[in-house]
């Protein structure tokens, strides 16, 4: 890693320490947890568990899920567990997807399909899905276990909207926002909301509002950086999304702006079965150029004030300041 | 279809026909439930759906879970959606199954991988399995529900023991068993325990048992039927697991005795990485001619011999009939 990289990475992480701080401690028998549920004697399993804990992310749900369980500083000592499924569940995601995807690269580290098999990951993503269920299961709660497992079939339908869009270039902003409401604000307003049944139900319909705007901001945060940063930053490579065709908010604002000229060059692209890097940066410098990023920006930011007015139901404590500080992370944040 | 196709399945059908007397119209309510449960507005989920209710099979463990629900004649509604459940967790299953194994055909029709694409089936098989989830939640039994998912967890472990067994030609009787277990009976038993407590709580482990030892019976009878039946009457090919270098409980007891020449025809198979249709044809006669497929016979009729056991202390009616005339057929079956 190169001290660029390193330069560029830490504001994001200084960011999300801080917004993890009221938890920290927590965190970690949030990893224990994991390791728990997903422990089991067959090598085979052992063997991609361990990778895939080791390829374990920022742990910005099961964050989200112990600061809504601690708004009014009552935490249930079982939002751990809760926290250590929805983290699971994510994984289990994001090892179907790179399966479906074909993807090589998550977090800077090979997938479960290029490092074992496509069949490994299939299977390996059933396995941790289950097994995190049971967990759940075990909880005895049938409120969260409703969150839960109605949340795992909105991220299938999520993914089911990203296969079915047939004509990319037709997919409109109503398709995108629900597109990413399945994809991403899901899971992220499960966490929020089953968190809030673990310490402070009276406040889980703000708290799955918040989730569900937040989760919207995140999304198109991302779907931005796709066309600002490249892999050094992200840990996957850029332009990654125009290279599989897939059309986000700041491709679909540009379409309906750009010049005849602009638009036949986005066109080529989508024709082209594996569009090369110059064509790609053609298209991002249209997409800039015309406005499509600034946007999404917008757009973005007006998610992430409908999250901040969510939270003023809360009472004041750092729980809340946490999840406020946790916007600011999510719209600035460049990995 | 040829008529000779059709004697053969007759006399399968008719025993399959008798044992669901007692609960055909309940299997109606079953199929319906199935569909509730997974409508959805997404023009490819109706799509994909539509096509896996059609390739539906014979509705045998819905039909255990109702008939063990029953054996006291106090079935209790909610016994339906546990069998529609069961039965969409089983096509899930499928689905991923397929995919895994590049299967082409299920059941004479072609396989969700095969008509629409990998993508789908992996995220069709997690659609199915939330959606019956969801559904299992809403029967609000954290009983039924412990039992389900460790089921759906046990099946994902079966799938990796069998991508796990590496050295295919050192895979014991012992890990067979356990492969089974898991990726068969485990269902099997499973529709039977959970049927148990929608009508008849107190005989709960004796049905758990008895599905035990039913799925054992009937995962050996079926790796049989690859050895002694061809595509014309199972509607998938004869020879399929050699030719994936699948070992089952046949060839094991095979390798055990065979000489020299015919191991040495064996090894030959298994290091092919196509073997053709002769050298598949030379191991079924290895094999029949060892007596593989009488041990394998014999191992299921202890099974068989348990399970039928296990149902004596139920009391005498249609249910236990029926589930009694479900050992012969799991023994009997062709396809």
């Amino acid at each position: 890693m190169t001290g660029t990289v390193a330069r560029t990475r830490r504001p994001a992480n200084d960011a999300l320490l801080a917004i993890q701080a009221p938890v920290q401690g927590r965190l970690d028998d949030v990893v224990n947890e994991m390791h728990r549920v997903v422990t089991d004697d067959l090598p085979i399993i052992r063997e991609v568990s361990a990778h895939l804990l080791r390829m374990r992310g920022k742990m910005f749900r099961p964050t989200l899920a112990l600061l809504s369980s601690d708004v009014t500083g009552r935490s249930e000592s079982r939002a751990t567990t809760l926290a250590a499924v929805v983290e699971l569940m994510h994984l289990a995601t994001l090892v179907h997807d790179d399966s479906v995807d074909h993807s090589v690269l998550r977090r800077g580290l090979p997938t479960v399909n290029s490092l074992f098999s496509h069949q490994v990951s299939v299977i390996m993503g059933d396995f941790l899905y289950s097994r995190a269920l049971t967990a759940l299961v075990g909880m005895g709660d049938l409120d969260i276990l409703k969150i839960v497992t109605e949340v795992a079939n909105e991220l299938t339908i999520g993914e089911m909207r990203q296969l079915g869009a047939v004509d990319a270039l037709a997919f409109s902003e109503e398709e995108y926002f629900a597109l990413i409401r399945s994809k991403t604000a899901s899971l992220i307003a499960g966490a929020c909301e089953s968190g809030a049944l673990c310490g402070a139900p009276e406040f889980r319909v703000p708290l799955a509002e918040y989730g569900d705007r937040l989760g919207m901001a995140f999304q198109i945060a991302d779907d931005i950086l796709d066309y600002t940063e490249d892999e050094s930053v992200t840990g996957k490579p850029g332009g990654l999304d125009l290279h599989e065709h897939k059309v986000t908010l700041p491709l679909i604002a540009t379409l309906g702006r750009a010049s005849a000229v602009d638009r036949s060059r986005i066109d080529e692209l989508f024709a082209a079965e594996a569009p090369d890097d110059e064509l790609i940066a053609d298209v991002i410098e249209i997409v800039t150029r015309n406005g499509g990023i600034d946007y999404a920006r917008r757009r973005g930011g007006a998610f992430a004030r409908e999250a901040e007015q969510a939270l003023h139901v809360l009472p004041e404590g750092p729980a809340r300041s946490a999840l406020t500080d946790a916007i600011a992370y999510v719209m600035d944040r460049r990995s």
